[in-house]
């Protein structure tokens, strides 16, 4: 089948605010505290969560919390009482004052749809008996952005899409989904420049949708594009000794070079991903494969070593991610 | 020091004709055939030598000569009545009907212009008393380009000189020994886009000069462009971090990929045999490394296997090129 090379995650976040209080953006700093400490308390039966708030913490951690994935890029750059609540398996993340009050968020492996809306369901019960949640009866959950009002959901999911790229499909497929109601983007990089051939597809709006409709259809979508995907994979098989080679090629480079930046360390992986599915490598868990490309980050990197310059960093980042990779593939061929 | 990496072999011949004859290319067959003949039955007594009608072997097995430096392309092509005789260690090859009737020539690894000048004149002696040589008192030998009169010699060594051509001081170092009456061209490809880095630095004519001060003036050459080479090679090393890099992965490209055209192969085997002076790569024996250089052609490659096209035979570059190089190399870094 494949969906596993495919389909790398599941998202759900929902959108919330509290009752009489301004949007963040007019939010002054008393109340919007006010708003992380009753978050945090209420989260605090359900599991071990760790708060971090914004304008408490360096660079280095909030990038790293972004390349994760568990903070947006606004909540680091343009909320000064911003604050991430970040279970212990990384798994939820709640972020207070980003554009809206309240974001959680609940983050899985694989295609998890109903999983993630199972876990986050259960967070937003928890949360909605602690916190008084902007709601009207006609419209639903109340929210800064129009495009979030109704259910406050969105769900998506992260695929791999080499091979729609590289046979420049991908740009029908997105116009497809998008008549679907679907949005898709890079999830590095944006469009159709989408670095290491990874995609954000997900729900456009929400008024008027219940969840399960919004489920439903971005399932839809997901199947479509995954059966694009694995149609492209075949006609990349038409020339196969190029496809072997760039293939093989990648795995050469990125086994023995002495410096990769973030960009290309991607793009090499993204082809032994691809390899994997073609049976050129046994990758054993594509979780940790991806947890690998995360790692790959700048902040990711620095962490591990003291590099002061990017030329550093890139030596260390060659270095971590063959010896790495020894440990999650095999070349078969 | 570093002498074995930068000097790869040196090459002595002697261009002679046969008194009272036309040159070869108004020569009739029957006065041509005779000359190999005559040949043929001087050299019988030194050692055993095969002989190769250019009319009567096969297009692989004159580009097989070519790729080893046994025949010159002229011989293949241009000469109808053109004859080779190759001795077993493929150190001799006398080359019959080509621009002079005769024109023998002595092939040895790294720099042995001493004993490559005792080889051919060996050689030239017993021919000499077979054969009735064209000679005259002032002028010396007669040949058929004016600018082999005199001795017919010409003495050259085929120098690896990547580190002159990568920080583009080799134009003026051919310069330089251009005026020490040397020429310099690339070995495969020419002048400055010599494929591999491989270079032959010869005298440029012979008419004034005697043997031995033909061999002093390519020995000043080469001690010249070798220690330029050396400390290019140095300078190189001050970004050390980008050359390691460049090398290591030419060293993944050439042990993983699927296909390598040979000017491909022969830049990454370069790439290699640099930073075996490096000491990145621990290479056990120069010669064989060269001999692979050689087996990388494309007549080379097509003996060994069966591929019919450009692409097939790309594939069994690649297979080869990586298994010959495990037993010939060993990564040190």
């Amino acid at each position: 089948m494949g969906n596993d090379n495919i389909i790398v995650s599941t998202r759900i976040r929902l959108a919330r605010n509290v009752n009489g209080l301004p949007f963040p953006h007019k939010l002054a700093e008393q109340p919007a505290r006010q708003i992380v400490d009753s978050v945090e308390k209420a989260l605090s039966p359900i599991d071990r969560f760790t708060r971090y708030d914004m304008s408490g913490i360096s660079q280095l951690e909030s990038t790293l919390l972004r390349e994760k994935h568990l903070v947006s890029p606004d909540l680091v750059k343009e909320c000064p009482y911003g604050a991430a609540l970040i279970s212990a398996d990384e798994n939820v993340s709640v972020m207070v004052n980003e554009e809206d009050h309240i974001r959680e968020q609940v983050i899985l492996s694989g295609l998890s749809l109903d999983q993630a809306y199972d876990r986050i369901n259960r967070i937003d019960d928890i949360l909605s008996k602690k916190v008084d949640f902007a709601f009207d009866g006609r419209y639903g959950y109340l929210t800064a952005c129009a495009t979030n009002v109704g259910t406050g959901m969105r769900a998506s999911v992260m695929m791999f899409l080499p091979a729609l790229t590289i046979n420049n499909m991908i740009e029908s497929c997105i116009n497809d989904v998008g008549r679907l109601n679907m949005t898709v983007r890079g999830v590095y990089g944006e469009g159709s420049k989408a670095e290491g051939y990874l995609y954000q597809i997900s729900n456009q709006h929400t008024l008027g949708l219940k969840e399960s409709e919004i489920l439903d259809s971005v399932k839809a979508a997901i199947n479509h594009i995954a059966e694009a995907e694995l149609h492209a994979r075949k006609l990349l098989m038409r020339d196969e000794s190029e496809l072997k080679d760039r293939i093989l090629r990648a795995w050469g480079i990125v086994t023995n070079a002495y410096k990769l930046s973030t960009a290309e360390a991607m793009q090499l992986l993204a082809m032994i991903r691809l390899g994997g599915y073609y049976g050129y490598f046994a990758i054993k868990d594509y979780d940790d494969f991806q947890r690998l490309v995360t790692d790959c980050q700048p902040a990711s990197i620095l962490r591990r070593g003291g590099a002061a310059d990017a030329d550093g960093r890139d030596v260390l980042r060659a270095r971590y991610v063959s010896s790495a990779l020894g440990g999650l593939c095999v070349k078969k061929i």
